[in-house]
């Protein structure tokens, strides 16, 4: 088996065994394109280096120095001749690797071959500082050398032979060894230090995380050099096809001359636009333009190409697939379907659909990032950046103003506040807490467990590192990464156009899995009907009850001692849940509405301050001390796994009654005013078929007389939430009584780990570092768990009721990764927050053409 | 189809047409017994009274009337004749159903017969008598009238025949028609109630409750009246063939000259002891044994048989297997063995599993129970009584007297005073809170969940009901039904003698199911191997980290900042935990040891009242204000699935490898000293392989240290607790890298239904109640949810290693149906509690026996 290749050998071979970089260069010498020479060290090299104790075969050491010859003999130019071969060395794996060793420049350089060239160039500096280079390249990637001595060997010293004299000695000195002068040397060392790097601890770490085979081993390409710096014909540039930012059709870059690649990395001179490279070096220009165009159009997307001109003569030294904003993402896809490059199905699945909440929310200005103080980190708990004064309470923030609120944690009492806020921080909570999952929903900012923060007792400043903040400072907040800065960070405004709006209609044509939204107020819903949602998927009646003055006449049903006491209490939350309940399906005109009746235990309602528990002994005409104990008695020591859901509805079945009454008397409503209505009403938490039979049955009893009151009825459907191992363990008895299924991924998630999502912050981080998790299973779907028991639980349920609906309404309705795994299982919707909602359309057409090809 | 059958019609019909006491009548009568003559309307008849709509049809009328004239042609007597029939007439379902409407007796009198009776036995007293009590019955049992209402009728009269007059005229105002005079009448009458008392309320929830097919329906039994009270050669009595209590070899009974069944049981007159009737009666005594030795040896159990005899003639009118106490039915099936009988197989499954608690607690004298102040019932939380002075606290708690502790709740400190206690009685939690879960560890009577109590602040004393009950004072409490008496009631003895350990042997020989003891002690350890425990299968660590003094340094443990903190107190239990290892591993001497490595949340161990927190500062030298802050991080919202388990292990692998360390340096000492050991370690709360094998990795390599630096080894298992949905559902991949499983039923069972054992008070009753939940899945194993993860994790499991150990340690272990489940699916161990390891030996056996029939 062969293990080195020239370029032009090589044409027929895959990026598996060229690696990305090395395919990437043959292809562009099959298609013509000036390119240097080379040749490439296959990854099947790699793992024969690997068998081979990691050390070189004979065998392929006799095949590079084959190449080398092949090489000379293309070039004219030879390893430490008269005209001597210099070439980049750089690893290149077939799919994108951080963490192995990258580059060595001007290898073939030694204490001969720098005076040759110096003798052919007439630019001794040009020869010196390159030999310098190599020096320091080789020190540092090869041998391990820290970078920072060298640096400290050139200060105060001015001739270039000197540098050369004190780093070859330095590198003895630490190695104790001579520095190889024998370029074929200097080419093995490089190359087994690349294949040896495959193994360093970042590699496969990062391999472990991104679940990358450490079987595939990386490509070594060899190249002739070309210099930008060897006179001022020459130069190097690097440039888009189209603008990343905007995705205007527009080629976008820049240049230097006299300048080697790094030269415009290291920021030490400013590069100049390539536009002006159309004065300076016209031919150049225009040659660059062409080719730009040849690889868009051969690789059929936007190009970020690397060149450099070595003494008017421009090469090419590598191009790929172009990074670009969220925004020119949809744009530059777009612009291709319509340029007939490609097709829909392809602008879809090139759309990084985590980057999306960008779209909705903005982003830092990075050049303004670096003149802001940054104070510390959270966690990312909701996508998007803010701006605004501190609050440390809900009763600091004035509407009108722009605020953060930074608490320890949120209540569903903050609701309010945080819906006044641009975004919010939290001490305690990660990912899932309340706040995350309240700033989601709202498609708000927010860090969450910035456990740093210290909030002084006095709730009128916080410290956060060594810096004090005061109620009213301003800070910026970035939730795509949890940083904090201090002072106000420049905004790049959020793009949400009639672009963005098209490419979610070609994205609804293709899905198959349709995108509901949970919400909860008429607002709510005309946001997420705006982004495309398809109906409401989850609306939580609880979150109603925090609104206005609302939650005084829940705190009074649950206070109650006794039935009729509570019967007084529903009446009057009747009145103002059936119009809560009309004007959401007012809004929604026909669309499916699923509403879940009361799931959260009852103490989450109950009042916290001293202040509201009299406010809530006068209103209920109790004492404050019955109330307390009222409130102590309610206390549950694992509220998740407590009396909620439909077990409230068991013990106390007057208030599903009411619920449901006041959804059909508004439906009714609305069937008198001739608004369409689709309706579900869905019962949580249910455990086994007796329980979802002996509420069903009184539900049902109870609109049988609403319908016989006003002598009129609708249709209407009655289903499961579906979020306990055992409803998804029984889904067969389940599905003989239930109209459909809502799976509820996060508490179904919750149980089938034995992981309460707000405790798991003190050891869910760990388990990610240790890698002993891939991936938050609150976040992403555990398929294999969790994915087990909505497989069995969607096969029972089709084993009694074939083709019976089933829907997921947790939070992982939001999440590309997890829509896939519902689209491939066959679900019928999903539903998320309004504004996930684009993300969701975007993700489940993606699925959908994953899953065709 | 015929419905109504002769006796000597029915020799070959079953149980499920006649009914269970007609089947035993016709029994009788085959095997030429004194029984009086009669018929039964079957089952059959039942059904088609339903489908009837709730009539009887005509067919049945026709046939009902045909019998009573083929019952006048056998006996020679006439229904409302000069010579007159009298029956009596009872329910018989085929199996026991309280609830129904049960007897009438003296039916066919009326103002004619009555007249006819008094002239044939010139005694009108007699037959007056038993006409008043004809119409009370008839009207309290078929017409549904308050009996209390004819008792005052009765009062300040003298004469019968004027009570016969105003009972009639109340009949007649009560029910509009005049009382039945045609006795073919009153017999439809009485077959028709019976009939539809198959549906009333009681009948129908009994049914439910106990899973009865509500189809089955009732038979009636129409017999000739004999009477014990015609004259003073006449009659009644009920024995046992063997004494009931003590199971001795003894016909044991009490009788009444000249009085009805009714008369013993309402106790208005003393019974004399049986053997009396040899002197008062010697003819009817000696024919009455030899028709107790016939009736035992045909039925082959204790018969419970009750007799008339009427003008010197003995009748038999009812046989049954006879109730016993515990203590008796191993005797007597152990005898009935050595009588050859019956089979040792038999024997065992004549056993009730649930009564056998009383073995080792005694019980309550009922008689005295009579003269004592019953104040109040809570939950039966663990079997037994006890008497002894109220504790409030465990400080109240002075050993060598007999104390009942009552509090609020017990939390793992209470655990001292727990041991000291007679008994515990809470005010808050159900059967599988802490304080029920400790005290049938410990075998100690508890009742939890007692609402009603009144813990007064002082605590110094507390109300129950309308009573004041002051520390000291002496209370009674059952721990098999909830009551709670003022006063010491007496006590029956506990019995636990050689009888019982040998029927212990049968069952130990027969059963497969391995038995072992969940066990933290050698005192422990020493009870549940003289039960018959053949090893330990769950010794919780923690349980160890609350003797003595051991708690501070698990507290310094737990206070820890860093690793080097936490590992100084760690290096201090390490000493402890070995001497602890060691002396359980001596005294199991070579029976198998599974050790659970540290499994709660660390806020568990940490201390609650304020002097305990100084203590603790102290003890660690920080500040109060530090160590309380410390507590308050450590607080979870829902401890059960938060920090614990294997995830402290993850996050402090050092606690783990400290455990290690210890219980492999207890085995080497053991080894040293030649004692044999058989060792399993178990890393609890695992949800899947990788999380396993991270841990095991760790664990092995200490082991490995420790070997090393002993310069010896021991074989020993790793394994997994299954407790979580997730495990279970993986439990393939679980299986490649655990060498057993071990369910944690209790925690498995949380997580499948979503409840909180601490919690499910709230509503779990309501569950009972409403038949929504059949059974507690605490306390018996959920076989049709959390089975199938059983189920499928043993499959799983044995996909990958066939034959995989799997056992059970969650407190199902000890339950009898729970049992019988886990040996058909063919687990290899159960582990309980040391006091209910008797109960788990009996079960296996009775589950291996009826798997072999």
């Amino acid at each position: 088996m062969k293990n080195v290749f020239l370029f032009n050998e090589s044409y027929h071979m895959n990026k598996e065994i060229l690696g990305g970089k090395g395919k990437n260069l043959v292809e562009m010498q099959r298609i013509n394109l000036p390119i240097p020479n080379g040749m490439i060290v296959t990854t099947d090299g790699c793992r024969e280096y690997f068998k081979n104790n990691n050390s070189l075969p004979t065998l392929i050491i006799d095949e590079i120095k084959a190449g080398i010859k092949r090489l000379e003999l293309a070039t004219g130019k030879t390893f430490g001749g008269e005209n001597p071969l210099l070439v980049s060395v750089r690893s290149g794996a077939p799919v994108s690797m951080p963490g192995m060793m990258d580059t060595i420049l001007n290898l073939g350089l030694n204490d001969k071959t720098v005076e040759n060239i110096i003798s052919r160039t007439n630019s001794e500096k040009f020869a010196l500082e390159s030999y310098v280079r190599f020096i320091e390249m080789f020190s540092e990637i090869v041998m391990g050398i820290d970078k920072e001595k060298f640096h400290k060997n050139k200060s105060n010293i001015s001739s270039l032979r000197e540098v050369i004299e004190i780093h070859k000695n330095f590198f003895k000195a630490e190695t104790g060894k001579d520095f190889p002068q024998n370029p074929l040397d200097q080419l093995l060392f490089a190359v087994e230090s690349i294949f040896g790097s495959w193994n360093n601890e970042r590699a496969d770490i990062y391999r472990n995380l991104y679940s990358i085979s450490h079987d595939i081993g990386t490509a070594v390409v060899v190249q002739e050099m070309v210099f930008g710096n060897f006179n001022n014909l020459s130069g190097t540039g690097v440039a888009f096809t189209r603008n990343p930012s905007t995705g205007e059709k527009e080629v976008f870059g820049e240049y230097l001359l006299e300048a080697q690649g790094e030269d415009i990395v290291a920021g030490i001179r400013t590069p100049e636009p390539l536009h002006r490279l159309g004065t300076q070096l016209p031919e150049i220009y225009t040659q660059f333009i062409e080719i730009a165009n040849i690889l868009e159009n051969h690789y059929r997307d936007m190009q970020d190409i690397e060149f450099t001109i070595e003494n008017g003569k421009l090469f090419i030294l590598q191009t790929r697939n172009g990074k670009r904003s969220p925004y020119a993402s949809i744009k530059i896809g777009m612009d291709l379907v319509n340029e007939n490059l490609i097709t829909k199905e392809e602008a879809i699945m090139r759309i990084d659909t985590t980057l999306l909440p960008q779209l909705f929310t903005g982003n830092f200005d990075e050049k303004d990032l670096k003149n802001k103080k940054f104070l510390g980190k959270g966690l990312p708990g909701s996508a998007g950046v803010a701006v605004g004064k501190v609050a440390l309470s809900c009763h600091s923030i004035k509407e009108g103003e722009d605020y953060i609120l930074v608490r320890k944690e949120t209540s569903p009492e903050d609701i309010k506040g945080m819906s006044l806020a641009k975004g919010i921080v939290t001490v305690k909570g990660g990912a899932t807490s309340h706040g995350a999952v309240v700033a989601r929903g709202m498609g708000k900012c927010c860090i969450t467990g910035c456990e740093s923060i210290k909030i002084d007792a006095s709730e009128k400043f916080f410290t956060l590192g060594d810096t004090v903040v005061k109620e009213g400072d301003i800070i910026s907040i970035n939730g795509f990464n949890g940083d904090i800065y201090l002072d106000a960070v420049k905004l790049e405004p959020p793009r949400l156009d009639h672009n963005f709006r098209e490419f979610i209609s070609w994205c609804k044509d293709i899905k198959k899995l349709q995108v509901r939204m949970n919400a909860d107020t008429p607002t709510d819903i005309i946001v997420g009907k705006s982004f495309g949602a398809e109906g409401v998927g989850l609306c939580r009646t609880e979150h109603m009850f925090f609104e206005d003055e609302k939650i005084w006449s829940v705190r009074e049903m649950i206070i109650a001692s006794n039935k009729e006491e509570r019967d007084l209490a529903l009446e009057k939350l009747l009145i103002l849940q059936r119009k809560d309940f009309y004007e959401i399906l007012k809004e929604l005109s026909g669309c499916p509405m699923n509403v879940r009746l009361l799931d959260p235990p009852f103490h989450e309602f109950l009042p916290k301050t001293e202040k509201d528990i009299v406010k809530l002994a006068d209103f209920t005409n109790r004492t404050f001390e019955n109330i307390k104990e009222r409130i102590s008695e309610l206390k549950e020591e694992n509220p998740m796994l407590g009396h909620r859901g439909c077990r409230l509805a068991v013990t106390f079945p007057e208030i599903y009654e009411m619920q449901a009454t006041a959804i059909i008397e508004a439906a009714l409503q609305c069937k008198n005013e001739n608004i369409p209505i689709t309706l579900e009403i869905m019962i949580p938490f249910i455990g086994g078929i007796s329980e979802f039979k002996y509420i069903k049955e009184r539900i049902l009893n109870k609109i049988a007389l609403v319908f016989e009151e006003n002598s009129d009825s609708i249709d209407f459907k009655l289903g499961t939430m579906m979020e306990l191992p055992r409803a998804c363990l029984l889904a067969d008895e389940i599905a003989a009584e239930s109209d459909f299924f809502s799976f509820g991924t996060n508490d179904l998630t919750q149980t089938t780990y034995g992981i309460s999502r707000d405790d798991s912050i003190k050891f869910i981080d760990f388990y990610k570092e240790k890698n002993i998790m891939k991936r938050d299973p609150f976040q992403s779907i555990d398929t294999r768990g969790v994915g087990k028991l909505l497989t069995l639980a969607k096969t029972l349920g089709n084993e009694t009721k074939p083709g019976i609906k089933i829907g997921v309404c947790g939070e992982h309705g939001g999440d590309p990764k997890s829509i896939e795994y519902f689209h491939d299982l066959g679900l019928d919707y999903v539903s998320c927050s309004p504004f996930r909602v684009p993300i969701a359309i975007v993700a489940a057409a993606q699925s959908k053409i994953s899953k065709t090809n």
